[in-house]
């Protein structure tokens, strides 16, 4: 079976980075393919998901999860295929999804993943538009932008694997979307394929002009991603009773330091609400929006792009690459060959 | 009749403050007092409200209500007594309470005002605790911060007009809470009357460290009055899960131009909601307050404090007092005899 060698690689944390992260913050270190213990189950790893949120782990203090510790394999989300099983509800060939790791091989609780359906969408969807960053989208657009036909919505990082989703999702409740995303490329990507009404360039001289020009009755609902001065553009021009889905910011990740941020009056006088979320505390959720996106991936109802980086050593480097911004789609990292 | 004499004062804006008003920015004018038109009512005020809001009205931008304009009547909430009446619903001698400005006699449509009660609370109290001011605190409290039994509520301006009913009625919810008032005076009438569990004093020269010692176990909702360093102290200490009320930022609101605010990253990895509100956008939440708070303040269960000024010609003195923290308690002037 390709990808069942007699050793395992794992990318471990070998310093905490200041700044930007770098390859050499990171080490692949090597030990044999472990055998599944009682309940468990064996996976040799097929894709790995790369995200923004794992900056937040490698820091020192704690965020909303735990810190890598220096020598600890480097968390992630993954697709597998079972290759041994102690657990009654996996056979050898199962495919699985879960968060296991930036590894070629990894241990279990079969009760920790998910089997998914081989003959569905590719398998690498379920680490983008129906995973983690899917669900994470239709969450902040149900629950906290609530877009209503005729409204503007504005969504930051509109190329990547949530702000592309969750623009989709209130194109289709009927709201005028504008994304925000860096550089002509992508713009013209998130307008002419995933249909956003316009895309404004963050890397443009005048943002708020630009902004401005695209979103002429103000902005009803935003859908963060980055911060800094993307998201001060954005505050400035909220309509009274705007919704702010808090779902990320990426542009900080890599500071020190965190900038000051905007003064909050603007809050009380218009009303404004401001929500941080983290789909994982309501896994329902995912398997809610499995269900339901489904059927609009398969029929091309929903667009997604994914940005591949070939072999598990290369991980560290794709993660340095989303941090700035380089990649374009859903980030992944290819560590073994498809399972079907 | 008392206070019915020919002719009518009222104080108009003669030109916007720059930073803290002064009493020089009003002027006194005198005409006569109207009659009432088709529908009209007249009334002679007896109490006029002095709230925080009120420095926004002068400013030239528009907040989320009208600017006042050189020239033009203060606006405020008022209790006066019918003295002419063309509309049905009224008589001279009803007990009405509305919006209706800073002038010792006021001509108004009849239905745009409401008839209290003589013989319930002292009629003082429409215009704090069984007034806006109370209903704020009750629409914050039970929409927004939502305390459960055992969590900790922070109110700031806790000896004000609306934090001192906030806290009470998170106290009554179970949870504990820590007041933050300014000056050992305002502390202990917070904790002894109020019946806070603490209050912790905001020009101690360590607020934080103060705040930490009354909250060990964080701060899991909080009603924002103030901003500025006291928003920045709470802030840090905010639980995973916090909700915070945002219904005023009094700290920063002869300014000029306002300072930064806190770097909003802590709000996703916290899954913070920060929810900004003006009760006045749902009055139906004001008659339901009015209805649950009553029998409370007849029977002690809730505790008010009433700074009073006298005279007309002293509320621009008024204004600039609660802008400054100088008052005690809801801020009153008594521009008239009571009618009772």
């Amino acid at each position: 079976m390709p990808g069942n060698t007699a050793t395992r690689r794992s990318v471990v944390l070998k310093r905490r980075p200041r700044g930007e992260p770098s390859a050499s913050d990171f080490e692949v270190v090597e030990d044999a393919i472990p055998s599944p213990g009682p309940g468990e189950i064996v996976t040799r790893t097929i894709w790995l998901s790369i995200d923004p949120y794992m900056r937040g782990r490698l820091r020192e203090e704690q965020t909303y999860a735990v810190a890598i510790q220096i020598g600890e394999v480097m968390t992630g989300e993954t697709v597998g295929e079972v290759i041994a099983s102690n657990h009654p509800g996996f056979v050898a060939g199962d495919v699985v999804v879960g968060p296991r790791g930036w590894q070629t091989h990894n241990v279990a609780k079969g009760d920790h993943v998910v089997k998914i359906e081989r003959h569905g969408a590719p398998l690498s969807a379920y680490l983008g538009i129906l995973g983690m960053p899917g669900a994470t989208a239709y969450a902040g657009i149900t629950e906290i932008c609530k877009p209503k036909a005729g409204e503007t919505v504005v969504v930051s990082a509109a190329s990547g694997a949530v702000g592309s989703i969750a623009g989709q999702l209130a194109k289709r409740a009927g709201a005028r979307v504008v994304g925000i995303a860096g550089g002509p490329e992508k713009c013209l990507w998130v307008q002419d394929s995933l249909g956003f009404d316009a895309c404004v360039d963050h890397r443009s001289h005048d943002l708020r002009t630009e902004l401005r020009a695209e979103c002429p009755d103000g902005i009803d609902a935003y859908f963060e991603n980055v911060g800094g001065a993307v998201q001060a553009a954005v505050f400035e021009q909220l309509n009274p009773f705007a919704r702010v889905a808090m779902c990320g910011m990426v542009s900080q990740y890599n500071e020190q330091e965190f900038p000051p941020g905007p003064n909050l009056g603007f809050v009380v006088g218009k009303r404004i609400l401001i929500q941080g979320f983290i789909v994982s505390d309501r896994p329902e959720r995912l398997t809610e929006w499995r269900a339901l996106a489904g059927p609009l991936v398969a029929d091309g109802g929903l667009i997604y792009r994914e940005d591949v980086h070939d072999g598990l050593d290369n991980a560290p480097d794709a993660l340095v690459a989303i941090l700035s911004g380089q990649n374009f789609g859903k980030l992944l990292v290819r560590v073994g060959p498809d399972a079907l």
